[in-house]
């Protein structure tokens, strides 16, 4: 249950700091998903932590939003987070 | 071609660089499979880069490393290798 918070939690976390990147760009979900090989829906559901995506999909975020991809991990996300 | 190869070059900076936190933490890949919920055998071939993985086992490697998940995308990684 605790092991479900974090992940969920982490997911979120990215999901939200992905569209703060995004919107910071003025790019739309269509405009972000012609720029990388992501689908727009996709993006949506990435953006509201329901996506387990992989190393691949952070790549593709990345390059669509000419960031490194170190910059959508750049949110607080608290060590005492992850104990169990 | 070009796509697979920035994907694959990710892939291999990705695994080098967990390989370069783990060690500095003295631990051994069994050491670290033990305080994450993570395979050794499969902590190998991340390392390697032979592992596409998601969100979820990038919060793993960050629990059993003790970090933030940022600093496992703390390498070189030009944006010019996203470009098509």
């Amino acid at each position: 249950m605790q092991d479900k918070n974090y992940k969920e939690n982490f997911l979120l976390q990215f999901g939200h700091n992905l569209g703060k990147i995004r919107q910071s760009k003025n790019l739309s979900f269509r405009s972000l998903s012609q720029k990388c090989d992501l689908d727009y829906a996709d993006l949506n559901k990435i953006e509201k932590g329901k996506r387990n995506i992989t190393l691949s999909t952070i790549i593709e975020l990345a390059k669509g939003l000419e960031i490194h991809p170190r910059e959508l991990f750049d949110f607080y996300f608290p060590l005492q987070d992850l104990k169990e």
